[in-house]
């Protein structure tokens, strides 16, 4: 376990990198930005994909499997899009390795040079689209619905645990639609499905919005994201969802025939969430002592520590606690109980704490003695004795309640944090002081939102979709603005 | 759906990659090697996954996330290793991309040139080895027992879908021990696992047996394998686990500290099973009409394909659908009504045999007037007539019967393929004309098994775990042998 976690007010960025490492949920590995998932960190991620991948089969979309790589010449065929993924991107230039004719070791054998690059996939939009051209030619085909949970490479070049690495595992939805109406309204529906996961499950709140035409998707027309805070007042993007116009099936050139018997570009649309969630998720709830996860993600959401000297104290608890985790197993709560002789219950208290175990039970003579059970929770760190006959059910409500509790306590953060500004000294003096959102009137164009990031560091990090219409001014250069936009620096 | 199959007769190897295209399982993609899985396909290997992973769990492994890219400099630590994977890998040179400055498009930015050039992993023991280091530091860190699901890369030249694919999906497990017995114990283990899914899911019967040293794998002490035989006399290796021995943990310095407190090297294994498994699943049990899935893998077990004139027959045909549906939900049955009125019954009940749903309901007017279904199996195109209040737990039934059936089949199949021979000769007649495996004596020796694969091009597959001691000689040498070893083409 080694010493305590820097504080959160000490310095947040290293509370941060401590945290993931020592809650074991990922290090980083002997390859350049690229990390090692660790089991208690993929089991988080493995439940919410489980989540996700419901949702999305629910809303009719199936998975499939493309390539990992992308031939250099398809990602050339979308103008913006290779603009955007060019400059950081993992090429593959050959395909074996041979023994150095001066025996120096392993190399690269020249003579197995592909004749063209492949590149390792930064998103999948040209391969897919390669792809759908043989897929799709009558309207009968249409809409064309598919998701693909895949790893793919970003060359970042300052890289930090699940906020930003290299590789990265993430799911990517590309849909195909005959009109342009229904692929915006995939591309909406997915921004709320999204929201709905991110609220409901990870107990994150987000304000839901528009990015500006500087912020959009390499390739998309419009991108709708979903924004959380974190609590040291920075945005983190938690999820986008881009309407791609007919933008890549022209440059793939993905006609179908409809009704009528005329040929016509499809719509689309592509959208994605990634490992970066779990960057959200650590960011947003947890504290000085370690991770708190709220009960839907919690991959133990009980654990039960016995204290006790000797085995007939170990084995009289035993008894007694067998049935509980029966009985809380029966109801879908998943149990641990730690009867590890190795470890002192103080040790363990701290391991669980850490790990942001939601509830942790502990049981003693007087608890044998009285009948009860120490409950402790772990987003208050509040105790309080249950009479044993009624653990059960206390423990059932509290895994609800903690959920809904850590909710609103985030809520509570992003409301306070969302500050409405009408001047630029106004605004600058919030972004370095007070942090999070800031909504204040712009005048629309990219060069101010651009003298605006590099002033200040903010960036407007979406225009939401229930902005309300107020007329105003730019703050920065006094032109005519319909409504205010939020701004934050952000991760 | 366009023309029938070639069949199995007149061409099996065309039939196998008609059928996989098809039926709308996998098809190439514009990468050299790699394969798209259709939704379809993926559906089929999403539930194997699904059991695998349980299965993995069930015994105590949890898993990871490990990265796709692996330093040169780590493959080459263990020398075996190395000498097996070079030859075929996907180098990653460069980080970058840029803009020809004669405007000819877009290239590799030759000052974007990786320090060390990084490999798309073909398999992970040195990036985990090199990760275990950290993890393991006592004899209380093991075993550790780690499973990863990945996409891995080795660059095959003579590539077929699922069979042999430059990009491949497969899971491999990791595990670490304190003690020789323990890690040979876990090896077998998982073996014993593996023919366990593939028989008792896939309803492919395998025979469990170990590897001669030529065919182990690269860095193994010992390998454990199930082999399948195809429907073509071919075998098909449809998983393997290594005991490792200390070759890695020597490698990559991997210790732990004793109970008394020594420091000595770990034990490992690795293990896996890949979208190969789907090749293995088509060939065994497909017929010339498309595929045959059995049951506890069926994306669909059941269609209800309705035969009407107009609406009206339609909606009262529905009607008593509909709650059968129900009821065959309820019992976790996945159903599939097709009511589709763009295609004729004929045109669906091609279909669904080409994909191989392994029943099939239809109910037209005579069905209506009766209060009857017609049942069809798709695995013996048998067709009933079942009352209507006994089709579901007519349906239910069948379902383990053609569970059950398909396996019987594949297991005669096999059986009915293993051949004794005493003489080289014989051997070779069965070799080129019968196919199956073949139980001959060899000799032990590397010279004489690599004659027999360069004469016949048939392998030994493996030396079965419950082989029985027999005193012969080696039918090529006339050395002798104390058992008999198992021959075939293969995959």
């Amino acid at each position: 376990m080694g010493k305590k976690l820097t504080s959160r007010a000490e310095d947040y960025s290293k509370w941060y990198n401590e945290l993931v490492v020592k809650a074991d949920l990922a290090e980083n590995s002997g390859v350049r930005g690229c990390m090692v998932i660790k089991p208690y960190g993929f089991a988080i991620w493995e439940k919410m994909q489980a989540e996700l991948d419901r949702m999305f089969k629910e809303t009719g979309h199936q998975n499939a499997y493309f390539p990992l790589f992308i031939p250099k010449s398809y990602l050339s065929k979308e103008a913006s899009h290779v603009e955007g993924f060019a400059k950081e991107c993992a090429v593959v230039t050959h395909y074996r390795l041979k023994n150095a004719e001066d025996g120096s070791g392993i190399v690269v054998d020249e003579d197995a040079k592909l004749e063209e690059e492949l590149i390792v996939r930064p998103t999948s939009e040209t391969i897919i689209w390669d792809t759908y051209r043989k897929w799709i030619q009558s309207y009968r085909d249409l809409p064309l619905l598919i998701n693909q949970w895949a790893n793919v490479v970003r060359w970042e070049m300052r890289t930090r645990l699940f906020l930003r690495t290299a590789e990265f595992l993430w799911q990517e939805g590309h849909t195909a639609h005959a009109t342009e109406k229904e692929a915006m309204e995939e591309a909406k529906m997915i921004m709320h499905l999204y929201a709905d996961f991110v609220e409901n499950h990870m107990a994150v709140p987000v304000i839901k919005g528009t990015k500006t035409e500087s912020e959009r998707f390499a390739g998309a027309d419009e991108t709708y994201c979903i924004e959380a805070l974190m609590q040291d007042g920075k945005a983190l993007q938690a999820g986008t969802s881009h309407f791609l116009g007919q933008n890549f099936a022209k440059a793939f050139d993905v006609k179908y025939a409809s009704k009528e018997g005329k040929q016509e570009y499809v719509w689309a649309t592509s959208w994605g969430v990634s490992t970066r969630l779990m960057g959200a998720l650590i960011m947003t709830h947890s504290d000085d002592n370690g991770l708190v996860i709220p009960p839907k993600l919690a991959p133990i959401q009980v654990v039960i520590v016995p204290i006790y000297k000797g085995e007939d104290q170990l084995s009289a608890i035993s008894d007694r606690v067998g049935p509980l985790v029966k009985e809380l197993r029966a109801k879908g709560v998943s149990v641990k109980y730690d009867n590890r002789d190795t470890h002192k219950p103080g040790f363990k208290f701290n391991e669980y704490e850490l790990k942001g175990v939601p509830i942790r039970l502990a049981i003693g003579q007087r608890d044998m003695e009285n009948g009860t059970f120490e409950v402790a929770r772990r987003d208050t760190l509040e105790k309080m004795v249950v009479a044993a006959d009624e653990v059960v059910d206390r423990v059932v409500g509290l895994l609800d309640e903690i959920q809904n509790a850590m909710y609103q306590r985030a809520k509570n953060h992003q409301q306070q944090h969302i500050t409405k500004v009408d001047s630029y000294g106004d605004f600058k003096k919030v972004i370095a002081e007070k942090g999070g959102f800031v909504a204040a009137h712009w005048d629309g164009t990219p060069e101010t939102e651009n003298r605006i990031k590099e002033e200040t560091k903010a960036t407007i990090r979406c225009i939401p979709i229930d902005v309300e219409e107020e007329l105003g001014s730019c703050m920065v250069t006094g032109k005519p603005s319909k409504y205010r936009v939020l701004f934050a620096k952000a991760y």
